[in-house]
Parts: structure tokens; sequence; C-alpha cells
């Protein structure tokens, strides 16, 4: 075990239609006002957001509107929700959404508050100061952003997609209502799902050795995840499965599994961000192509955690096994797994690899992944 | 899954000598004075309490001291702290030591802030409305006291071991050093695993029936906490073992392992506090010797999860066999696992009986357990 600082204190309320304890919530946190951040529409044809007014209404609490967050969420759209938070002077950001309204949410409430432009804080050139509370009703099991002080921005621009952490942007409550999910399409049901393994399998394969209590914990996650992802894909209204999957792609990102474990680093993460900045496609796609790519370069690194993961997993003997039963598991649950099943070139190879090369400087891992190494991972994916 | 609130917001620093932190971690929560409460002597000679205060001094924290709290700790005790700590003013209570000091400290916390005799809460006569911030630095790997809002009381004159939780006995920091704990005793340290595990086994046993992903938690964290007592009892100084116990004994009793599983309750605590309410034995003492026979007893209403428990954690195929292997484990450790072995006479089997059983009232299970269950239990422990 190595030193570490585990704080995080979200308020998780959970249950089927919970939702509604929003405005309660609120009001006894003393907030009088919200700007209310959501995506394009789904909630609205959903009749969530009219439920949530309601629950405002009721607890006597304002809000302005702030829709229109798309996936891979824009810097542009992220200012225009900071303006409104400033001129209107709401005093928290409520996000209704998945993890792309979620973290633009923490992106407008971190710059509500700051005194600089919001960019200069994913750029890393500044430390977050503060940031406006922040509310979430997430309605998708993936990203972990409910209980976490992460989120991800891209800049449309200059095609970079960073991220940042803080403990000003860890949500104050999260209220968790499953029942959300049950419409959630086919496919990001299953982008979800490898959401989740990918936040759980970056520190557990690039950590030092030895902290079997992680290892456990990470496993038992993996393997709720997977059960999980198969019944909902076979059955998306299994209100058991979509309960679980739920909690257990909450505690894959709120830094549990990862507290004790000394230094890891998010190579997957890395280069995915890279392959959505560029092609806009789901995150949870593009890291179902990375992953087998990445696990089969790096497994020579740590093998026996390799061949741990493919005996606690899958049963099976070989690290390499276990590689391919990922990958094929992926496939089964209708995820693409090479870049060509993406539409992406292997000619544009050269292009993803200077991309992602960025990020690693930013991040601090351009010694450990040289170009010469990003082109090789990119090619496993081919 | 059911509905359930998860919120622990207490901030775990962790590692070896990061206790001296503790002066900054007050100053910068803004406290200028705290009661500084304490056992009897061992943080004294081992040379912790003048690096405590040195801490204290450095970060410009005034304190007034505590010590004396005993195990089992009692409310005499407790109430001449909140005298104190009502008379001096603080603004903060820093407990140093076990699960006894910080019980004792968190009730100190309640009582200073209350307009009422700290007992009413124990009697669950009156709700917590508010306690002066916690901070704890434990010594011992055991209670999970350190992450949870439970603190545990004997009232010394009714014989009475009572327990309040409430969300404002949550630490605010709790700094972890597992160094503190490689001169526990070995019996102490022994204990303490019998007690992680006791917090595990609980729910786990008492809930209904599927949820895995919290099964796989709570096994994982058993394994590791049996692994790591094996390790300390044949080497007592081993650094990396101290880690991983203080780490998961934290976890098993924060809250995690519970959440979603719905009702549950916990007869081994609930006969156990009565055990050391008469006889002042090792609250991990008594429980060795309380699980294996209430699990005996308990098997046959839940026979599934038995069985579930046997395989995952010791490869066996029935339920029985599992029983029979932990309560070998326990004696392994050294712990007593029969009245017998602790000098409890089997002719005062009704006495306890009738002290158990007014718990069970305060706790609303006196419907599942009659006296006349608590005495099949009790005499499973003959």
């Amino acid at each position: 075990m190595h030193d570490f600082v585990f704080h995080n204190p979200t308020k998780i309320i959970f249950g089927p239609g919970r939702d509604v304890e929003i405005g309660r919530e609120l009001q006894s946190a003393g907030i009088g006002s919200v700007l209310l951040v959501y995506g394009r529409g789904s909630v609205r044809h959903s009749g969530l957001l009219d439920r949530i007014i309601k629950s405002l209404n009721e607890g006597g609490v304002g809000f302005v509107e702030h829709g229109g967050v798309i996936s891979n969420p824009v810097l542009s759209h992220t200012r225009a929700g900071i303006d409104q938070a400033r001129k209107s002077g709401v005093e928290a950001v409520l996000a209704v959404g998945g993890g792309s309204v979620m973290d633009e949410a923490k992106a407008i409430a971190i710059g509500a508050a700051a005194d600089c432009d919001v960019w200069e804080f994913f750029l890393r050139r500044r430390e977050v100061p503060a940031a406006l509370p922040v509310f979430t009703i997430p309605t998708l099991a993936a990203s972990g952003s409910e209980m976490n002080g992460n989120a991800v921005i891209t800049n449309e621009e200059s095609q970079q997609k960073y991220n940042i952490a803080t403990i000003h942007a860890f949500p104050r409550v999260s209220i968790l209502n499953p029942e959300l999910t049950h419409s959630v399409a086919p496919e990001y049901s299953a982008y979800g799902a490898v959401d989740a393994i990918s936040h759980l399998i970056e520190a557990y394969f690039t950590k030092q050795p030895g902290t079997r209590l992680q290892d456990r914990l990470v496993e038992g996650l993996i393997l709720t995840i997977m059960e999980n992802a198969a019944i909902i894909r076979d059955e998306p209204g299994n209100a058991p499965a979509r309960s679980s999957m739920m909690w257990a792609s909450t505690l894959a990102l709120n830094g549990l599994t990862p507290a004790g474990v000394g230094p890891y680093t998010f190579p997957n993460h890395m280069i995915e961000h890279s392959l959505s900045a560029i092609y806009n496609i789901a995150h949870g796609a593009g890291l179902a192509i990375v992953m087998p790519a990445w696990m089969s370069w790096y497994r020579p690194q740590n093998p026996e955690q390799f061949q741990r993961f493919a005996r606690e997993i899958f049963g099976l003997s070989s690290g390499e096994e276990g590689i391919a039963a990922l990958k094929n598991w992926f496939k089964g649950l209708g995820c693409p797994v090479t870049l060509g099943e993406a539409g992406i070139a292997a000619g544009d190879i050269p292009a993803i690899r200077d991309n992602v090369f960025d990020t690693a400087r930013i991040w601090g891992v351009d010694q450990l992944y040289p170009p010469t190494a990003l082109a090789e991972i990119l090619q496993l994916a081919v």
C-alpha cells in the first residue's frame, strides 16, 4: 500500500423514482437557484425535465435552463453556460443527463467561480480555486461523473479533449434513479459497461503489483458489470441488472479502487480521447477499440497481473487468452473493436498519434508513451 | 438492490508518519482549539502524544487534555469529557487511540453540542441535532470508527452497552498511520481482525439474497483481512500487512458494503455488547465467541448464503464446514471461541439473555430474537 488521500464527500441518494427529491435536497442545502444543464431533448421528451422542474418549484428553487449539451461536450457551449451562470447569478449547477452533461456542468461550475477563462484549468496552467456547488441526476450508467471531481471537455477548435480533477467539482448530492437508464439504447448501454470497465483496469494494470485488496475490489466490480451488461443486452428493462450496473459504474470511478495503489496512468483514456476529439465517436466505442490493443502492447510489462485478470475474470490461464476473451466480450455486446469497424482508416494513425502525444505531454507520460509506442498501439487496433 | 443513501464525507489521509499533519489539517479547517481525547498512557509512552502536541502547537491549535478513556468506554467518563469541552469552549474533538477512544470522542462531541444529557441519544429518545467536529488518529485496525458516524458507550451503572449512528459524528479528517499499529499486542491484533470480519458478515448473512456486487466486496475484504491477520500473527512488524489490515478494517464499516442490500440486522454485535457490558471482555474476544454460535443457529434461515461463504472464503462446499472453518481460524489466531474460554459460566446464560433482550427491544429486533432464541444461541457458545 502507498500513501493516499481519499475524500469523497458526495451524498448518493439511490432508488427508483427518487429524482423528484432534488428540490428538497437543494432547499435543505440552502440553494435558491440553479443553472439547469441538460442535453439535446431526450430528458424533455421522456418527461424527466418536467418532473425535475416541478420538484424545483415545490422546493422554491429558481432555475435558468442551459440545454443542448452534446456528447463529447465542447468548450464553446461550456463558455456559454458560464456566461449564463454569471449573468443570472445562480447559486449552483444541476446536471440532468449522462457523463457529458455532468462534465459540462462541472466545468461551468468551475468557470463561473473563476476569474480566468475555464480552459486555463484544463491546460493545467492554474489550480482550480473554487466552484459553484454541483448537483447531478445521471441518466446513464457509465462515466462515474456523479461521484467524482473529474470533467472532460473538448476544445473543438484545437481538437483537444482534456480533463480536470478537483475536490471542488465533486457533486454535493447525486440522485441515482436506475429507472432512468432502462430506455438507454442498446449500443449506449454497452458503451457504458465498456467505459466502467475501462475506469477499473487503468490502475489495475499500470500500478505496481501487490495490492491485493484493491485487485479484489476491481475484480468484483468487473464481474458485476459483465454479468449485468449481458442481462441488459438481452432484456433492457431488467430492473435489478440496471440497478447493479448503475451502482457498479459509480463505484468504478469514485476513487475507491485506486486508493493506496500508488502511481498509475490512464493510457487507454489518453488514446481514446484523441479518437473522440478527431472523429467524435462515442467514448465507450473508442475504448472498446483501444483497450484490447493497449493490453496486448502493455502485457509484457506486467505479465503476472494480466494472468491474474485472465484467471479471476474469465477462468483462463494465460494473459493473452484473457485479452482475447475481453475483446470477444466487447464484440458480443455489439461494440467496434478495431479502428476499421469505427470507419477510421489505418492511414490516419500518424495524425492520431500526434494528437495523443500532445495529451501525453500534458499528462507527463510522454517518456512512457513516445510517438513510436503510440503508433505501435494504434497499429494493434487496425 | 434496494434504495439507499450513501454519504461518507470523512477525509482519509493514509500513510506512515502522516499523523503529524494533524495540526495543519485542523488549522486549514479553521479549528482554533480541540479536546484531546486519549486512553490510559500507551500513546504517551510511545511518544505519539508528544508528536501530536508538537503538531498542534505548530498549527497554532490550542488543546485541553481528556485522557483515561478505557476499553468499553463508560458514560461517566464521557460526561466528564462533555463538561470539560463545554467549560473550555473547545471548537472540536481530536481522538488519538483505538475504537474506544474514537467512540468516546464522538459521544463527547455530540454531548457538548446538545442541550440534554448525552445518554438520551443512546436510548433513542432524541435525534442527534449536531456535534462538534471530530478528528481522529486511530492506533488500532479494528473498529472502523475512523470513517463512520457510529459510537458505542457503556452505561456502567445500568450495564447497558448502547450505540448511536449519526451523520454529525463522521470524522472530518482521519489520519491513518499504519505504523502506529505495529506494536499492538498479538491478542488485540487478532481481536481487531475478528471485529472487522464481524462488521462485514452482519449484513452479508442477514440481508435478502441477490446483491452479488455487495457479496463480492465483502468477500474481497474478508479474504484480505484473513490473509493479513495471519501474516501479522507471525510477523507483527510486517508493514504491508499492517497497512492492508488498516485500510480493510476501515472499509469494513464505512457504509460501502451494505449500501443497497436493504434491511439487515446486527445480531452478533447485539449479543456481544452484553458480554462486554457485564464481563468487560474485549469486544473482539466476545465476537469470536458469539459469531460461530450465531452462525450455526441462523444458517437454516439463509442456507445458500452460508454455502456461498464457505465456498468463496474457504473453498469448502457446505455451510456447516464454513462455520467450523471460521471458528477454527479464530482459534488459530488465539481468540476464545466459547464462553468457558472467556471464564463465563453457562449458568450465567439467563442473565446474559435478559441483558441482550433489552438491547433487542431498543433495536426493534425483539420479534426476531425473543429470549428463547437468545438462550439457544448462547447455549451454542458454551
